[in-house]
């Protein structure tokens, strides 16, 4: 009979400036591919990681999820210490937050309730250096009041088909309820925060750039509400730029089935003020 | 007679990372020769830069100011759109916020009254990838109440050659007065402000890398009160890394002396929450 293996649930941050997304497709490095690399160095074998999410080129995360199976007989450092030393094989632009033992039927995607991503704007006349890779520089003054009533109604239930990038999608696959869509200024920083029980490809910068449109009132908020009814991407407002996106967090069920010890404490990363 | 020249205030910000510091000594490239180069290719001839201070390599700045005079034959553009043209001759990572004309006797060093210096720093077991060239990563706990009581004791009138780098200074000269000395907590980001008439070499990061010691329980709070006294370096606590400062704001009298027209707006381009 064979052993179980043992399944951990790996939540990692990255800068995605340089890297072409999550995973690779064609050309460039993804991030996948250098913690699986970092695993190899580790546990000396070849081992597959299961993600929540695939992000875009450029595109950031604080809390990304994936699981990954390692056979129990190449698992020879306590579990507390694993992320650890499997920073200690990744470059400083990538960092494993947490590694927590999970149960064997946990799934990093199936398992996922909901997402939270982040998406930051410098609205200011002149960039900000300092935010070059990490914001989208809207230089055009905006009103927060026009955004914040087009955000709300997006909130709920509804076919998001007109946000999402221009695929394919069969009705029935592109209903979404979003739980929050918010906007928040502080001095010239912008910070949007979407949350939803799944996301389509692309449609957190569709829903951002469309809302940036209604702040320079080139959309108005009630037009949000037409794009919306239209299921069509070609009526949408512009997406935004992939430098600005953060995916924040990705929720499981309440009560989690981490295995005691849960290794490390799964303080997360991310910042809530 | 001469034509009395134009002096024009510049309000500058950069990322450190890949600069050499503000001014170069020796090797590397400094951020004010590449401000003078874009001058240069935007007026046609070589200018002098003034600036307020001088910041170290990897020290980063939101609030830099510098002036410079201009030829009033040579300047050939509104003023408001000078910050604008200069920035197209500079790399991404150094930006010109503002350039307003101000009284020719204005003097970026001479007439500041004050500089705001933030230092961020990461507390959490991992770094945040996102954070790594803009904040110093510690990973032990730190107590913030006893960061603040020793932060506290600071402000005020004081000779602070303790928390200077080693240099020597007349006793005369190494007097300051500290008017904030703040720390917040918001999540992992600890964020110092440090406000003070002038800063010797180094102060600031000595003031962090000593308070960082008391939030760990190496030197307790009242213990930074004998360091103040013994005016000797080699008594203070580290001096932080170069990564987590940024030179926030310099202060000017109030009022201004701006010539009207003004220039651009001198909306600040750092983020008062």
């Amino acid at each position: 009979m064979q052993t179980p293996h043992l399944r951990f649930k790996l939540t990692l941050a990255y800068d995605g400036t340089a890297y072409a997304g999550w995973q690779v497709q064609q050309t460039g490095t993804g991030v996948q591919e250098l913690v699986e690399h970092a695993l190899g160095r580790l546990l000396g074998l070849s081992l597959r990681l299961h993600s929540s999410s695939r992000t875009d080129a450029g595109v950031h995360a604080l809390g990304m999820v994936a699981h990954v199976d390692v056979p129990p007989e190449r698992f020879r450092l306590p579990a507390r210490k694993f992320a650890l030393a499997l920073n200690a094989h990744l470059p400083r632009d990538i960092r494993v937050v947490s590694a927590t033992r999970v149960a064997p039927d946990f799934h990093a995607r199936f398992w996922a309730r909901g997402k939270e991503y982040r998406y930051f704007v410098w609205n200011h006349r002149v960039m900000n250096p300092l935010l070059r890779h990490q914001a989208w520089h809207v230089p055009t003054p905006l009103d927060l009041r026009a955004m914040r009533a087009a955000a709300a109604g997006l909130l709920g239930r509804h076919d998001f088909r007109s946000f999402a990038a221009n695929r394919r999608y069969r009705a029935e696959h592109t209903v979404r309820e979003l739980s929050q869509c918010s906007v928040r200024r502080q001095g010239s920083l912008l910070t949007f925060t979407v949350r939803a029980d799944g996301f389509l490809y692309k449609m957190c910068r569709g829903i951002v750039g469309t809302l940036v449109q209604v702040g320079q009132g080139k959309i108005d908020a009630a037009g949000v509400q037409t794009i919306l009814g239209h299921c069509d991407r070609r009526v949408a407002g512009m997406t935004a730029p992939a430098e600005g996106l953060v995916l924040w967090k990705v929720f499981y069920p309440a009560g989690g089935r981490s295995l005691p010890p849960a290794g490390d404490s799964p303080a997360p990363l991310v910042t809530d003020e």
